[in-house]
């Protein structure tokens, strides 16, 4: 007998049919003899329209109140589903973020989980009875209600595994699992039936948009295996874990991409030893997220930098830097916009130092032309232009031979 | 310097447009000086689509879990009331039943107050706070969220009022305040500056429905002085406090009438000592409320027993004292349905002897049949055929001059 949580984000609990559909996915579990906790997100648009009702209201509703009105998306799905899981003879019982003792840093908007107490979670486990605990939110030590920002639901899932000690954590979603790239650009992408922690934070953070990568993290800091899987097929999914053996030798996992990149090109710089630092900062500060920096010497005092922003933040970010023109001490910026990164990721790479060359080579063969490279230990981007994109994508999904992989659920 | 409680119903803040008035009604007594405390309902209907959800997944879904449910509704008007008030430049915070500090009895669905730790919202009044408060909810001493019941909302203001020690609980609602007779039914009928609580108590459990008895009775218990006023007009509505000086030569205060009431009549009760009370309580378990009861005596060792019940529970109450005629020793039941209830309240009928009789007079100069009667210190009952309820209003609204009182506002 073990314990298993299981987690259903919104549109897997949409509707009153979609709410009885996981409590059967609670009750498969629990008539395998497991302990089960199941953490729900809000119903399917409901969030959005308690958004539009404070939008109604004010232009920028204060953070603090936000929480307020959010959390009552989650707590509305959880006693739906435990209402379900008793009209189907099961014993069952609902728990808020604060009530399943979830505490979190005292920020509002986006807080971190601090703590779990979860005595009164393992008290109702042992009575016999399916835990619900709404997820996204939990309390701060004065006792005020929080939430966790985006991909808050599978932090909770996540989180409550690691403090139960639960065996594997199940998130439910509306695809059946983490594919080698999209399968809406690549028909021959594969579902992979396993995938390492690292791997799936490159994925996640390259935009594969079913896991927040902040829940990988902390399932990877506590060594919770995470299942993605189908709340609707009965199929397994992915698995992910840190890496198991028979998959050590495999090289690359999978291929994400995502377009709408622009290049940032800083010429000339002449300042001092912090002139990157300045500008990296003063980015930040004004919430725009640099991607990939590269860095040229020009000559023998003048310095070049070139860094990727989402196309959206490229007309502010010149506009700050012009702003500190004189402090930067710059010669002028130029910018390329309808570029794409495409990006391999694999455990294997550590090991195998080619991988990087076979993917620049795959891409010359395919006369794409490489505008950035970027590499860590895992995973190699590039920047290709746009039009290149699902090309670059097919060519390297077809040359590291990922939809004949082992690991590879047909 | 005074403390204000102010309470807005579900109706009263059905929209963001009614929730702006709601915030507008707080700063107006803000901007007098006052410190302003707002206990709100769920917004118009969402409690009854919330309780649509539940009845989606189950014909009778679990109290414990309604409760969490249903206690979102309030969660989201505070929340947005909150951010009406911070738009308008005013400091506002808003706190659930359990953050408040409503404890209540371990029962859901119908829970009573036990006690208020107001530590938390003393400290944000004191710091010139407008504090939001949801009504209706409160928690146990097990951390479960509770739900008050019916009028739950009046109950919460006036116990937080209480606890608080404030000077005055407002009840905004849709009617500018409680009048002699329902004007829909008498046209003359008039607003009445000021009534009692036990009036009040009499004319609430009568139906006037504007203020739950529960409420007015927590407002006697504690001496706080209510107002009933309308949540959209600005003029005053009617002040329930404890007897004032100049209206105690009032002997009529209001009128209150109810149709749809039917009579049962027991005939030839043989049964001992302890027949009338397995009669009630039999009923009693069943949920049917029982109003008037008169024994008739009817030879030696018979007795008969007629009372009045809603015409709805009629078939129910017949059936049940059916199964039990046995154990009962009876004869016959015998009911008359289409009957309706009419009731004179006023205080000053405890020092006025002849206002039962006056009130008979007024009915039979009008030809009007009185079936049955009850009285107490300070209302009298009588059950007359539903087709005479609105002549008889009106002969008393005329003949006890509720019209022109001294205590009525035109």
């Amino acid at each position: 007998m073990g314990l298993i949580v299981q987690k259903f984000g919104g549109t897997s609990v949409g509707s009153v049919e979609k709410i009885q559909n996981a409590a059967n996915r609670a009750i498969a579990e629990k008539q395998k003899g497991h302990q089960v906790v199941v953490v729900v997100s809000a119903m399917g648009k409901s969030t959005d329209e308690l958004v539009g009702l404070a939008k109604a209201i004010s232009d920028q509703p204060s953070k603090r109140e936000m929480d307020m009105l959010l959390a009552t998306g989650e707590q509305v799905t959880i006693s739906l589903l435990s209402m379900a899981l008793q009209e189907k003879g099961y014993d069952a019982v609902s728990y808020t973020g604060w009530q399943a003792g979830i505490r979190t840093e005292a920020v509002h908007g986006n807080a971190r989980i601090t703590d779990i107490d979860t005595s009164v979670l393992a008290d109702q486990l042992e009575q016999g009875k399916i835990v619900i605990v709404a997820g996204f939110q939990g309390m701060t030590e004065d006792c005020e209600i929080t939430t966790l920002g985006r991909g808050g639901s599978d932090t909770t899932a996540v989180a409550l595994a690691a403090a139960l000690k639960a065996d594997k954590c199940d998130i439910y979603t509306d695809v059946p699992g983490v594919f080698t790239t999209d399968p809406r650009y690549v028909k021959s992408a594969r579902k992979l039936a396993g995938i390492s922690y690292d791997e799936m934070l490159e994925l996640a953070n390259l935009g594969a948009g079913v896991l927040h990568p902040r829940a990988v993290e902390f399932a990877k800091n506590y060594q919770v295996p995470l299942e993605v899987r189908s709340s609707t097929e009965t199929e397994a999914g992915t698995l992910i874990e840190e890496e198991s053996s028979m998959e050590q030798n495999l090289i690359v996992r999978g291929i994400a991409f995502e377009d709408q990149i622009t290049r940032v090109t800083i010429y000339g710089l002449t300042g001092g030893l912090t002139t990157l630092s300045t500008i990296f900062t003063t980015l930040a500060k004004r919430n725009i997220n640099v991607d990939i920096i590269i860095q040229t010497q020009a000559g023998d005092n003048q310095t070049g930098i070139s860094f990727s922003v989402k196309t959206e933040d490229a007309d502010q970010t010149v506009a700050v830097l012009e702003e500190y023109k004189d402090a930067l001490e710059f010669e002028k910026i130029e910018t390329e916009s309808k570029l794409a990164k495409v990006s391999i990721v694999g455990s294997g790479m550590v090991s195998n130092p080619g991988v990087a060359a076979e993917m620049f080579a795959v891409l010359a063969e395919k006369n794409i032309l490489i505008k950035m490279v970027s590499t860590s230990e895992i995973k190699v981007s590039t920047v290709v232009s746009e039009n290149d994109m699902v090309k670059a994508v097919e060519a390297l999904h077809d040359a590291f031979e990922l939809s004949k992989h082992p690991s590879a659920v047909s």
